[in-house]
């Protein structure tokens, strides 16, 4: 296979069999196409199942598969699934999930669904979905699975290897174990390590690391993916207030909350509510309730730049040709203040600048606001006299209306990139999300402000 | 440790302890505070150390710990302490290194430094990096690395065991094995699989998942990292045109690659031209470079809106008033636009969306639009009758010229949506980077719109 878009088409015909071999209750040939297909792409495919076809295509799965595609699975065709499952078939995909997915799909669930799972869960099962429940949403302790393994200090690499011979096939990872003294975390080690031990009579705490980096399970989940990257690990140890290992967060997990975390910040730098529907999968009216607030907030903010037009209005109906340069002046200082709101946005989430970095930060915008605004009104210049005197023959535009709008250019450049640069550090320092200061914020604000500088030196310079 | 903010802090403090450190030459003191770092720590403390201290500071790091804190240090940091290498020291660090971390680290560098690692490098490692060099950039070759475990299907597990315990020292993961025959990729199996099998004495043709997800050696590296996560691997294995094993790609490199990719469409979205460069490691000369194209081009394009102004100076000059509604007007269309095209986008490259979804696209942002446009129309007309006519007490504004501006309203929404929406998706189908169709493309498109929509209308009704 090539490419994510072979895949998607590959899925696509998949579907589009599997439909038509049910309608034509060809269940023998449904097993065998199904036989061989990865977990992921079977969720995939079941995601754009219709309803009757879901249950039949699902009972036809190989019993590894099952459980790993529900997993993978839009929450809606999950309910499908459960709703048609009989108790026993509820019963052994529950109980074949780990309990992160667990707690993933409940928490999705309506609550007459969720009593279902809840009753056809192993009662180990069912108090570990309630003990994660109980973490607020966004926690570290929301994502975490319990199901780590977790070996002793006095053990040797021999035994160590024999206990996860016997007991990791219910793991999500095996690959980094902790070591724990009374459930207090006191180091880790790889399956690397132990498997590429000299010795199987060693003892594992002089090959364990002691200085375990771990996160307190109230920990915000996106500072949690953060940190997992940062130092490319497979798992992060999760601890609570008494350094009491409670679970661990695995690499594919934190890959998804990065993911989601990146699209909604996406969403809100657009001026639009996340969600975390699919696209396909949200409703107009859906879409309508996640964009119309900042909308209608920026639309009546905008009556501040009507209303210092407002205040010029003798100086416009003097002279009209005025009024022809306010979009250009209005979309370059928003467009400039986006770039830097965007750039620092995106550095401030990479965590490569902070508070502290404000001056820094003022510097390089003023310096490249001061390169840009010369540039820009240089270029601006040359352009009205080219295009606006010579090719559109317009003998109103004086030189020194030309110069009053480069003039105001430069200067909205200026404020609009120091603004763009600043207000979401501000915004961060302040507990607010650095996204919310954006395109649109800057905008409305980078808008009023540079008709204030054109009328301004308008009024002065020409009148 | 708590969060990113804390580690970062942390940092900090142990840079200054440090270059005090080297100042007042207290070596073994250095090297107690070096002795318990992460490597990834370490690697953000050198990037911020002066030049000096550096050579200084990295001699006193423990063994391990030096190669991997190299790797992760940023390229400028790497250059010079490579320049201060003897020969010896240089050899080390080379071969110590991974194929795929040492490529990265000759891309980035000048051609005498580049030079200098060959040689260095042992005759097997300078083959493997010039072998990995030839894959063009972006590609999944370029990012691979050649260090992985390779099984043979005839084994036993208890073989393949003692095989990885062998020659696992060297291998970026040995948790993911590959049987191949004749260097032809047969399939997978995991250390999991193998560590839990029931018998050491069963063969793995048996254990082994003969279908394999892989991907060609050309397949563009975001397109890796996508399959990558969504298949939750741990490591995607890349095969040339004969499905012989070429290498293979970890999820730590698929999780910078995302989070590279994700700046890119981030910066492209706000009309930069991307870099790969850290925010506090650019220069102001160079964000200049990368914020004026679009800037002058955007600048240049909003002629055009000059242009449809001045062609109805005259309707202007008789009511202007109407100028004080035009910021209004663009900012909503400009907002409405992008909410809509930074959606679709985000979309795009999620792979939730494609081309063939376009009518699907468009119905749901015309119905949106529908909504969006008649919600924000009516918040028009009472804003304008509250805040213009009773609060600021202009009389000049009439019920037509109120029924103007909001109609204008709900049409430039309908059509910044519907452009919003589609245009990233074309652009994709055109093999263009839909993010280029982003927030300052579409607001420029739908200024022009919305102007002439505006003064269509108002032209009509008023006069």
């Amino acid at each position: 296979m090539a490419d994510i878009q072979e895949i998607k088409n590959t899925q696509d015909s998949l579907e589009e069999m599997l439909t038509d071999l049910v309608q034509s209750k060809q269940y023998a040939k449904i097993k065998e196409l199904l036989a061989d297909l990865n977990p992921s792409d079977v969720a995939s495919i079941c995601n754009s199942l219709d309803e009757p076809s879901l249950p039949i295509v699902f009972r036809l799965l190989p019993k590894e598969t099952a459980a790993d595609a529900f997993v993978e699975m839009e929450s809606d065709i999950q309910e499908i699934l459960i709703k048609a499952f009989s108790d026993t078939e509820l019963k052994q995909v529950v109980n074949e999930l780990y309990v992160d997915d667990a707690v993933d799909i409940v928490e999705e669930m309506p609550a007459n669904v969720v009593r279902r799972i809840l009753a056809q869960a192993t009662p180990e099962k069912r108090s570990a979905i309630n003990e994660l429940l109980k973490y607020p949403e966004n926690s570290a302790g929301s994502i975490m699975t319990t199901e780590y393994v977790s070996l002793r200090e006095d053990w040797t690499v021999g035994e160590c290897i024999s206990f996860i011979r016997r007991s990791g096939v219910n793991k999500e990872t095996i690959y980094i174990c902790y070591v724990t003294s009374n459930r207090r975390l006191m180091g880790w080690i790889s399956v690397k390590d132990l498997l590429l031990a000299p010795s199987d009579s060693e003892k594992i705490s002089s090959l364990m690391d002691d200085n375990v980096i771990s996160v307190n399970a109230l920990t915000d989940r996106e500072e949690v993916a953060k940190m997992l990257s940062f130092y490319h690990f497979l798992a992060m140890p999760v601890t609570d207030s008494e350094n009491r290992l409670v679970g661990i967060v695995t690499f594919d997990d934190a890959m998804d909350v990065i993911e989601e975390e990146t699209t909604e910040d996406i969403a809100i730098m657009s001026g639009t509510t996340p969600s975390d529907k699919a696209y396909l999968k949200s409703t107009p009216f859906e879409f309508f309730l996640h964009r119309i607030p900042w909308l209608a907030i920026m639309m009546i903010s905008a009556t501040f730049t009507g209303i210092i037009i407002s205040g010029f209005e003798s100086a416009l109906a003097a002279n009209v040709l005025l009024t022809a340069f306010i979009p250009m002046l209005m979309d370059t200082g928003g467009n400039s203040g986006s770039q830097s709101s965007v750039t620092v946005i995106r550095a401030i989430s990479l965590g490569e600048i902070e508070f502290k970095d404000l001056p820094k930060v003022i510097l390089k915008e003023f310096l490249t606001a001061i390169m840009c605004g010369l540039t820009l009104g240089a270029v601006c210049m040359l352009k009205m006299f080219l295009i606006d005197r010579l090719l559109l023959g317009n003998p109103d535009l004086t030189l020194s209306m030309m110069l009053v709008v480069s003039a105001s250019m430069c200067l909205t450049i200026l404020v609009a990139k120091i603004l763009g640069g600043t207000l979401p550090l501000i915004a961060k320092k302040l507990g607010a999300d650095p996204a919310v200061m954006s395109s649109p914020l800057i905008t409305t604000c980078v808008d009023a402000i540079s008709l204030i500088v054109y009328f301004t030196i308008a009024s002065n310079v020409l009148f």
